[in-house]
């Protein structure tokens, strides 16, 4: 029962895998691939979820649901989405069982076999623009700006609990405009609400950027996409925007009547972001101690502990602890006190440390004579003895602190592992180490292909900044307009 | 483009699936028995589950996810739950897709064939057991109180939008507990949650009770269940609240250690509410003219229509609305101004009247001069014309009456439909009518078997109230203890 966390320094996989566990994140389920999201876990998980819906609540978009699964045909409309997406998939044959003849076992009845397989969602961009078809006829329809928070399924081969898991979490936007412009402009809102969300509230620094054409979403023009990079050097893409052109009003034959009257084929987006997002904020900001939560995101904000003999001792630590506890949650902290009889103080300590909560108080004895509380920051393990009169309005400020340390802290080890590398035997020496690298490439997939296979490294985007640099590919020496950023990532 | 409700007196069945397709609410998807929920359906499902989530919480429980799949073998390991469930549902047997020979066409590639089925969820019970056996183990363990909201598949027949739909959303709670006691007084807890939700922000009158044994749910020792009657006299189900003993646990081998150090088996319950309880709501209050939503449970309370010529008088219009919308938002009141030119007046009073929005306002340039505004309801249909000024007080208190006048008129609804039948004709000729129906019953299924072969009516539950009367079965004039609660059901 030991929940000792291994070290980043002796192996960075297992210290993740460590954290994902003994803090009670996730854990892998008897289904190969398919994770259990644990109550410690998944309330984080709704803690994103509110924040990321309200906004795309407030630039307009509403929520809806689409089937979970999808008929076979779908997929092959769109030629260049079902070579990316339909071939790892579950795959939906039969609708019943029935009792083995012998009276033993559950088996596939054969007889109910379907007409046509059904496939479990990888994505859903096939049957919502089946559906749009029906709700959209003219430019009045338009801008159709829809969301869905669902489960999908991918069929990967190798899993790790949120970062690579055959089922997952996410929430997909797909919206319909009547221009071009309009949709980019809708693609690149999005992209930066993620970016938003991810520095204001993950405490997660991203570079916004667009993606090669080699990495680009299976039937998309464009893909924006954030980039984020982890303790170990490696970028994790926390989210994509995709400028979908025309292809799938196409595919799907949605076509809206313009103001003129005219037949048009509608432009389309999509966006989405999982609980691959549960993977970068540990992997952000977690120490060799445990997790570590920005407070905006913490379950709950603050723990109180209080340390006592006997009953008489908790009665009156108590009652110090119940106004004080008032006083936090009509400042909208969100509290947890644990005076649970069954659990030492030094167990709780280790047990809320391990679990990220930002700030720990301790009370005992000593203090309620003295006026006093323990103070513990889980940022920078720094503990204060302070009066307990006023402490609330200290605590506030501290949590918008933590916050915003996490922040610079995140962004300091960004700027201390971003590189510019000049010559291609630069490059691999400092990809080697890990971190962001800017380079020059001739824009061409055969070089990106080359870097790839010699040095495990992709470029990760096109970035928005910095703005354009003439230089030469470090590979063929070709012209180039602007540096890309490279990184090995997950 | 016509949005005809067809009348409840024509064809209930139509009446029903009009309004839930012209209210935007929800339509067949291209997969067979999947709905697509549209934005204005699922944002009433979100409403309910804002409300239903908080009342989780605030009764201890804490939400966490399960995978969508289960392998086969789970089912057959709690023997009466495998008969209940397994047998309709979608099985999984491939996991990848292939580009035929011919390079025509997308297949099934078959060297992909899973070792073992796997069942999308019909209900987790299997799956989180299997789970909860790696998270228990000691007295400190329990109570362990999980919901999840979550998708699950069932391959019914004959489907319905929201009624009964192969995919539908739910909540599921899964709980143990180290007592029977414990276990049973959580089920009837879970049970007065829902019944309170029903009351309270659906404005549906429940009858509270117990099933006989032959409608309890698969695997369960006791299952309550809240049901309502609808407009057509036929009950519907909205809620079930599951005692399932310690037949979970042994199927999965969960056991605790107590505090004086015994193995014990864990004492389980479950419970779920689904998408169903929107074709509760619909058939509870709508009327001929089309959706009608109690206030707590309605995306937009208000929706103010403005009565324009031109741009001059629209911007004179906008100016009142504006602040008046203010005022009402401070006031917690939900409103929509619809000022579309795309639209004329009268298109959108039928539109709001058939989306069932509590209360419409009017405004017009007359309206600004005489410093009034029309206030129409959607429950009573009822109009006046009134000081603008305080209409904000007015309508706080107008959405509350709103609230109570559904509730109470689905009371006297349902107690004009309630009878009591003494023989068994008397019980056919009121059962062919419709309603609910009391009467003894001798406690065996033969008894129920018979009376649902030649009536069609079941025993919907074993109430809570009236208490015990002692009595003689209608059938078998065998002694019975008290009346159940008969009707034709959803």
């Amino acid at each position: 029962m030991s929940k000792k966390i291994t070290s980043r320094e002796v192996d960075y996989s297992t210290w993740y895998n460590d954290i994902v566990q003994h803090a009670d994140l996730a854990e892998n389920s008897g289904v190969r691939g398919c994770m259990v999201i644990k109550p410690y876990g998944y309330a984080i998980w709704e803690k994103m979820q509110a924040e990321l819906d309200k906004k795309f609540k407030a630039t307009g978009h509403q929520n809806a649901y689409f089937p979970l699964f999808i008929p076979k045909s779908y997929f092959s409309k769109e030629a260049s989405h079902v070579d990316g997406f339909a071939k790892e998939c579950a795959v939906v044959t039969h609708y019943r069982l029935k009792t083995s003849d012998d009276g033993k076992e559950i088996v596939v009845d054969e007889s109910a076999k379907l007409e046509e397989e059904l496939i479990v969602r990888p994505t859903s961009e096939t049957i919502i623009w089946d559906t749009y078809r029906k709700w959209i006829q003219s430019y009045r329809d338009l801008p159709l700006l829809i969301n869905q928070w669902a489960n999908v399924v991918r069929w990967e081969m190798r899993t790790r609990l949120f970062l690579r898991t055959a089922e997952f979490l996410w929430q997909e936007g797909h919206t319909a405009h009547a221009t071009k412009d309009e949709a980019i402009e809708e693609t690149e809102k999005m992209i930066n609400v993620y970016a938003d969300f991810a520095q204001d509230f993950m405490a997660m620094p991203v570079i916004i950027g667009l993606k090669s054409e080699s990495e680009r979403f299976a039937g998309a023009l464009e893909t924006y996409c954030i980039e984020a990079l982890m303790q170990d050097g490696k970028a994790l893409q926390a989210g994509t925007s995709h400028f979908l052109g025309q292809n799938f009003a196409k595919a799907f034959d949605v076509k809206y009547a313009s103001k003129e009257g005219k037949q048009e084929y509608v432009w389309a987006t999509s966006w989405g972001v999982s609980t691959r997002l549960m993977g970068a904020l540990i992997m952000t900001h977690s120490d060799d101690k445990g997790l570590v939560l920005p407070p905006k995101l913490a379950p709950f904000q603050v723990v109180i502990v209080p340390i006592y003999r006997n009953e008489d001792q908790l009665k009156e630590i108590n009652k110090s602890v119940d106004s004080l506890k008032s006083l936090l949650e009509e400042k909208g902290v969100s509290v947890k006190y644990d005076s649970r009889d069954t659990h030492k103080p030094g167990w709780k300590f280790a047990e809320y440390e391990l679990k990220g909560v930002p700030i720990r108080l301790a009370v005992g004895m000593r203090d309620l004579e003295n006026g006093t509380i323990e103070i513990a920051r889980r940022d920078t393990l720094e503990k204060e003895t302070v009066s307990i009169k006023g402490v609330e309005n200290k605590i506030v400020m501290l949590l918008e602190e933590i916050q915003e340390n996490l922040y610079s802290k995140a962004k300091s080890f960004r700027a201390s592992n971003t590189f510019e590398a000049n010559s291609y035997e630069e490059f691999k020496q400092i990809i080697k180490k890990g971190g962001f690298v800017y380079a020059h490439w001739d824009g061409t997939n055969a070089t990106e292909l080359k870097i790839k296979n010699e040095t495990k490294a992709t470029i990760r985007c096109i970035p928005q900044e910095p703005s354009e640099e003439n230089g030469v590919c470090m590979i063929s020496g070709d012209h180039s307009e602007r540096r890309v950023l490279f990184a090995k990532a997950y």
